[in-house]
């Protein structure tokens, strides 16, 4: 496969950052599916495929969003032009049948509690990651976000109970200027060993 | 940012795949360098940064990671250039007055062990997903699994019990020969909601 430019590594990783303030430009829903149609191929173990993506955008979400976040998310959240609840469907498994047909992989779950939640985290976390380096692919910027009250955000959105919410993340433009400096980061050598 | 052309966004996403033969052609440990200086860059709650890169590449860091792996992965990992256990820090939180040093996040985690777990799990597995796709972005192929062990793997290489293995994955350049046609995705409205 052909690498990627310079230039397309600065927008993936070298220069993008998360945002909490936002330009005055809208993020439209065929922007969402874009994002979508690039984030469902990113790999999950046995395709189960467990992300589920709520796209919160019209004031009347955002106003029942509201009081589930942590305070100092909610000027991030409310002035985003699209907070993304990215979930987790705790009933994953049953479409295992249609996405990973060559083997029995249903029975690896269903039943089976720790299997189900190990494998929803572990693969929507991932799928989360997808998203947000799809959303950069696409000239878009993030704001990822843990804060907030996961029990609440679940009973107002999934009362079914079958959606877990695993993080949020605001979409939209973000605005550089209001940019605090980077955090530093680990050195090869204190995260990394080689054998 | 500039938003990435065709070619980039079917290098990460839409061309990609998971590899289990791989190419005789040798990943270098300038390499594995590159790839995690992109991968760093990944946003993680409060910069935390909980994942440390185990990268097994000689002969005897194979044997001893081959008894831990679920039969079906044996070959995958024998014969790939690398395999990197993708891991957590256990202790991640000690780094935080470094990586975050405008607030006293170490507190939010020191001694909780269920706030440690969760965010260990979660912000290890985003940035396993950012190291895939920077494989990727520098035209490398990735082979992720969960099929192992993880008390025989922690057991045999962090005995100390700092490190706790996420998943792993087979890095290389994969051999698109022997590829199975890819499964199928679910569709924009099966997985996404707007609001």
């Amino acid at each position: 496969m052909e690498p990627l430019t310079d230039a397309a590594l600065d927008t993936l990783f070298r220069e993008a950052r998360s945002f909490s303030y936002w330009l005055d430009r809208p993020v439209g829903d065929d922007q969402l599916r874009a994002i979508y149609e690039l984030t469902k191929w990113g790999p999950t173990a046995a395709n189960a495929c467990p992300m589920r993506l709520l796209f919160i955008r019209s004031p009347e979400g955002k106003a029942r969003l509201k009081p589930v976040l942590a305070e100092g998310n909610v000027d991030k959240c409310m002035s985003a032009p699209v907070v993304a609840v990215i979930a987790m469907d705790m009933a994953f498994y049953e479409a295992l049948p249609r996405l990973f047909p060559h083997t029995d992989a249903r029975s690896w779950y269903a039943g089976k509690p720790e299997a189900i939640h190990n494998a929803a985290f572990r693969n929507s976390t991932l799928q989360g990651a997808y998203f947000m380096l799809a959303a950069r692919a696409l000239g878009l910027d993030c704001g990822p976000m843990s804060g907030f009250d996961g029990e609440a955000l679940n009973g107002e959105f999934f009362p079914d109970g079958r959606w877990k919410a695993n993080f949020i993340c605001a979409i939209g433009y973000g605005d550089r200027d209001r940019l605090h400096p980077r955090g530093p980061r680990l050195d090869f050598d204190e995260a990394c060993s080689l054998l």
